[in-house]
C-alpha cells in the first residue's frame, strides 16, 4: 500500500487529528507535510483535492477533511 | 486496542468515507453504526460528541468528523 498524505498546518485542531490518525493507522504508513512550514506543497495539496486542514489523502486519491482546522486559503496567508 | 466506532447514515459521502476508513484502518478495527437504521444509537453518537456524519470516534474517545454527509439534527428527521 502506497502512503496517505497527511496535511496540517500546525494548529491545535490538526496535531490532535494527527496524533489520533497516527495511532490509528500507523506512522510508517502516512507521510505527515506541515503547509505553514512548507507553502511549496500547498499548490499539491489543492491538486489534490485538499480544502482544509488538517486533512488526509489516502492513497487512492480520497480526500478525507477531518474537522477543521483552517481554510487553505488561510493557510496561504 | 478497543475499537473505534464509525458512525453515518448511509449517504454517498458516509459510503465513501466508510470504505476509506476500512482500508486504513481495516474492518476488524472499527464497528460501522448506521444512525439511519438504527436511531437508538443517536443518542451515544451525541453523547461521544458527534455533531454530524459521518464521523469516526476513536477508541481514546476522539470524535473526528470527516468530510460532511448531514448533521445530526437532520439524521434525527
Amino acid at each position: 500500500m502506497s502512503k496517505s498524505i497527511f496535511y496540517h498546518a500546525g494548529c491545535p485542531v490538526c496535531i490532535s487529528a494527527e496524533h489520533d490518525i497516527i495511532d490509528l493507522i500507523g506512522a510508517s504508513n502516512v507521510e505527515v507535510i506541515h503547509l505553514g512550514e512548507d507553502k511549496s506543497k500547498i499548490a499539491q495539496a489543492e491538486q489534490a483535492g485538499v480544502k482544509s486542514v488538517p486533512s488526509l489523502v489516502t492513497s487512492n486519491g480520497n480526500v478525507l477533511h477531518i474537522n477543521f482546522g483552517a481554510s487553505l486559503a488561510d493557510v496561504k496567508g
